[in-house]
């Protein structure tokens, strides 16, 4: 630390304030800026190179293992810096155990004619997802099976809502995120010729009796809803995951797993080693 | 409606302060009972035959698909029934929008012993589970995929946790979830022969390597700390689920969901259709 961190005692300061309003959807949407906040979500920002803004800071709620983040963070050039305290940092805090950091970082709106894919692409695209909290699962799952990236189409969440980092577990960071029309996001698919597999209820296909080898992008909707018709029609295959018990729908983010790794069960040799 | 309803209007009256008081474990522990709440859950629970004792409902706040909900349970025979106002249901609700209907019912609790298995059994085991959320959404998807229950060991959150019967969107009441320690579900799933399938990120084998088509328990640690001593060592097999991306592991309950819809593909004839 030195001389020139700038300290906020006072929870009147402008600079506090303006880091509540960044909860909210307008005010995010207004400034182009996203909260960043958790150690293990800052470690994956810092990871992934996000650029990040300001980094609020409270030496005194910092658990020890926390500390080897703020001095990355104090190291980071380009970052403001401002120390605040205890009653600054409770009141900034989203969870009810302030962590002692939080960041303010830009958001870095991705467009899909920008996306890099690989040779044999996986993609899932989301339909108006509506729970942050979902898509924050539906990219962590996108994570670990190694997709491409994660659409979402035909509104519903704000795809920098604070609640999607957290509970993508960082992820957001290593995922490409992009929020696109859904007759954009078709034309895409169809010109880069990738399967649009489509997830409902009455489907023509049970979810492991199509090929996921080739490029592939698995559309999931809405718990509720389901897809629309405009996808419903307008996919390749449609595919179901069979229900045994009593209940009629499994959560996004955990449909979207089945399929991912399925995808993965068919793309690895069988011999393949753990890695 | 009748006569003989009670009718509570005072946020002071004892029946309201002990509902508030259920929302703690240790009221929820001593008295036996647990609160149901949200249409989709009462109704898996009416579906499923569960003993109900109470109902508060409020008719103001009950929105016009759900009457017939209020219907069933005014039918019920042997279901205290209690009227409440608005300022009384608002109060008792969990969720911001109190959807009029609060149900208190006794904590079934299941022995080991007395699971009803089918002859392949397909069971969960779930060490140390600390999110009552987790545990619901664990409970979700073992409900879609036929599972025969979910064991609970090494103690973690409260079975009965309102939370989990709302996570689990009412599967709780279809799926039998059991306490038990550790030795005793290890020797309960040896005398039965059932495979004990551990989950590890250092496993011997990936999770679609191996055979569940015959009497199989899949074993879950947590997210920090994964699997005990007790369950690495004592299980017949570990198996893993590759981590493509940045992200070390995925949530408990898409965890479950790989491994338990794997083993609902290799139990199920490729020619099968989906019911």
């Amino acid at each position: 630390m030195n001389d020139e961190i700038l300290s906020i005692t006072s929870l009147q300061n402008d600079r506090v304030k303006e880091l509540v309003r960044l909860r909210t959807r307008r005010e995010r949407d207004r400034s182009h800026l996203t909260l960043v906040e958790e150690p293990l979500v800052i470690s994956r920002a810092l990871d992934a190179g996000y650029p990040l803004k300001t980094l609020f800071f409270c030496p005194g709620r910092i658990a020890p293992e926390n500390k080897y983040l703020l001095d990355r963070l104090l190291d980071l050039s380009g970052l403001e810096c401002i120390k605040v305290d205890e009653a600054v940092m409770d009141k900034v805090s989203y969870r009810e155990q302030a962590e002692g950091l939080l960041l303010v970082a830009p958001q870095l709106i991705r467009e899909l004619s920008s996306l890099e894919l690989r040779s044999t692409p996986l993609l899932v695209v989301l339909e108006a997802v509506e729970k942050p909290g979902n898509l924050g699962a539906v990219l962590r799952v996108a994570d670990g099976a190694g997709a491409d990236a994660v659409i979402v189409c035909g509104g519903g969440t704000d795809l920098f809502n604070p609640n999607v980092l957290r509970a993508s577990r960082g992820s957001f960071f290593s995922v490409p995120t992009v929020n696109a029309d859904t007759d954009t996001v078709q034309e895409y698919l169809r010109s880069r010729n990738i399967a649009a597999v489509a997830t409902s209820p009455v489907a023509d296909h049970r979810w492991d009796q199509i090929g996921m080898t080739g490029p592939t992008a698995i559309v999931l909707g809405t718990e509720h809803e389901g897809l629309s018709a405009e996808w419903l029609t307008g996919a390749d295959l449609t595919v179901g995951i069979p229900m045994r018990g009593t209940g009629d729908s499994l959560n996004v983010s955990t449909s979207a797993a089945v399929l991912l790794y399925e995808a993965v069960r068919q793309r690895s040799s069988r011999k393949e080693d753990l890695s």
